[in-house]
């Protein structure tokens, strides 16, 4: 056992552009958004095995006894990195996730037996208690589930021994190196795997990474650096389904390819320039030019996924009120309500912002002043856990 | 003579799709605006040339003895196609439109007389009085000099016996034929040469034939038939420079020509498909999915046009009231506030018409239902004409 008692955090995801059209062989930039996932591990001596996720009003314990029976006649080879189809099918059976039941609070469940019995299965079980505390609303584009399985990985691997911790005595954050982030990233994409069947793997690896990536044809490309950008992330909260919203653009692709097919060209450009202009600011003084290229991007995606008719008024209003304040927005992710970023620029005053969230939440929307960029998974001292977050990881 | 009293009307023009992307090689698609300018030339023994523009509050009269001393030593050679640089010096210093003196009525006097001489010089100058009445607004980028030059060219061919009477005891309305039509054409682009120094040619072209043109690379060609379309036209009144706004695009695309190659080629798809689905309108059953399809391409353009940095806040506004309505709407010609276009379909109830008609004109916007698709230059007989109209044309 190498460690009793660990704070870990990973952040949620953006999509900063290439939303819709990476669906059709474009580039998309994933960044990581800095509402974050943070997750408390503490090895207990109670012989139990407890999880308390109260944004989802989720807690369970377990007898070890109990998790030993279920891992009776237990294989135990689920280090290799495929999901295990036959421990998937009795953890759901203990859970009660049969037959389709796909709640979140079961999936998390779920993520959380399959890591943990993946990991330990083999050897002894640690009777632990393991809190989470989310920043991010679920179900809402934002890489909840994933940030929510990173810190699961990184937190186990931790204990199991596998990954070193590498906080030291006087730092308050610490990050692991990439190989150690690498096999994060894929026990957090098994848990993906259970909650969502077939993820694209891009929300662990930004949960992972952090700062930004390039999504194209599949694969993805974590870039090296890129600055740190102050955004408001709202959150309109209009449902909305991604499979319909993407079966809408293929549809319109479709009817009107001549005009759609330059369309998904243009956006493909917009990422690619975007990504360019990122790399000129982290190697170069960021200028006024710099944000005023990044807000024209944004107007000119915005107008795109409106072409591609996955806006919504809601999103309207909200690209209205912000620009009413000078700032620029765009929706993020599937579109057709849900979620929006509005950037903010260095000398944006906080009297500015301030009123724009207000503006915001006005018209009855969620809204979290916030940053895109910041760093992947990390390790935290208490200390640099914020005082909120930290007593309700210390309950219990 | 010819004739002795004559009603004539030209149509103005919108620009249903390409506007801007014309500039850059693309397909743009003109057609007539059923908002008409109706002039009435009387031939008669007062030995004077008058003329009345009410519209724009400019009165003249000229003893025809003024006149003729103006054309002394004039060669009369002014039948060719080409201005006569030496006859518009000669008139530009008559009116007192030296000096870059631009301003409308100088200009409208000024066409009219060029014209007037160019048919009359070489012999006896009839004495007449005509009057102009337009339902258009002036300098909205809506053809209102061009349909004041048709209107004068086909009216002073008439007087002149350069082209018949076309219009028959029994006829309300009635055309002349082709090659009537293009000589008419090509007096009123010299009017338009006049007023507006180096004009395209499209919008005489719309006031000659009206219906729709297709105009690509400086050709200019007429659709043979298009259905007549209902519309709401707006003009905004928000004052822009068509120069400063076609100069804004061309830098954007010099700026980011990689996003922006891509939306002008959409653009150019979005007038190639609207004709596609205007020229299936007149050939089989109109339905329905017809009208969809102009609204999607009306929706389309209209977030291009934005992305191109031509939209307004007043034109937004234009958007949002008229989808309020269901019904949809995109900025017509330079943008950056002036006109907007708004579809009605042949089943939107005269009552949600005349309720958006009201909220636009609440918006603080000029606002008239109208059709686009119309008729080009047209003789009328007096009952033909709007009495109101023919009203203002009687008087003097």
């Amino acid at each position: 056992m190498q460690v009793r008692d660990i704070f870990v955090s990973a952040p949620g995801k953006a999509i900063l552009h290439g939303e819709h059209a990476v669906v059709h062989g474009k580039v998309a930039l994933a960044v990581s958004l800095n509402l974050r996932t943070y997750l408390r591990l503490k090895v207990t001596t109670t012989g139990k095995v407890c999880i308390n996720l109260p944004n989802i009003d989720t807690f369970h314990c377990w007898d070890l006894s109990e998790l030993r029976w279920l891992i009776h006649n237990f294989s135990g080879k689920t280090r290799s990195q495929r999901l295990d189809a036959e421990l998937v099918k009795r953890l759901r059976e203990f859970v009660g996730a049969t037959n389709g039941n796909l709640d979140t609070c079961s999936m998390a469940t779920l993520s959380f037996l399959y890591i943990y019995i993946s990991l330990f299965g083999s050897g002894e079980l640690p009777s632990l208690t393991l809190t989470v505390w989310s920043e991010l609303p679920t179900g809402a584009g934002l890489g909840s589930s994933a940030a929510y399985s990173v810190c699961l990985a990184a937190a186990l691997l931790c204990t199991s021994g596998a990954i070193p911790v590498p906080l030291k005595e006087w730092d308050h954050t610490a990050r692991w190196c990439q190989e150690d982030l690498e096999l994060i990233n894929s026990w957090a994409f098994q848990g993906e795997m259970i909650i969502h069947g077939n993820p694209s793997g891009v929300d662990n690896a930004v949960g992972t990474w952090g700062g930004m990536l390039r999504f194209l044809a599949g694969k993805i490309i974590p870039l090296s650096r890129v600055p740190l950008l102050r955004i408001l992330l709202t959150n309109t909260k209009v449902p909305r389904s991604t499979k319909v919203l993407v079966a809408r653009v293929k549809d319109k692709i479709n009817k009107f390819p001549s005009i759609m097919t330059p369309v998904l060209d243009s956006v493909d450009a917009v990422s690619c320039t975007c990504e360019k202009v990122l790399s000129e600011m982290t190697c170069e003084p960021i200028t006024g030019e710099h944000y005023n290229i990044l807000e024209e991007l944004i107007d000119i995606n915005q107008h795109h996924l409106n072409v591609m008719g996955v806006g919504h008024p809601a999103l309207d209003m909200l690209c209205q009120v912000t620009l009413a304040k000078g700032l620029h927005s765009k929706l993020t992710g599937a579109g057709g309500g849900g979620c929006g970023i509005t950037l903010l620029r260095p000398e944006t005053d906080s009297l500015v912002v301030q009123g724009t969230v207000q503006d915001l939440r006005d018209c009855g929307f969620d809204c979290w002043e916030t940053s895109i960029g910041g760093p992947g998974v990390q390790q935290h001292s208490p200390l640099s856990v914020k005082e909120e977050i930290l007593e309700i990881l210390n309950r219990d």
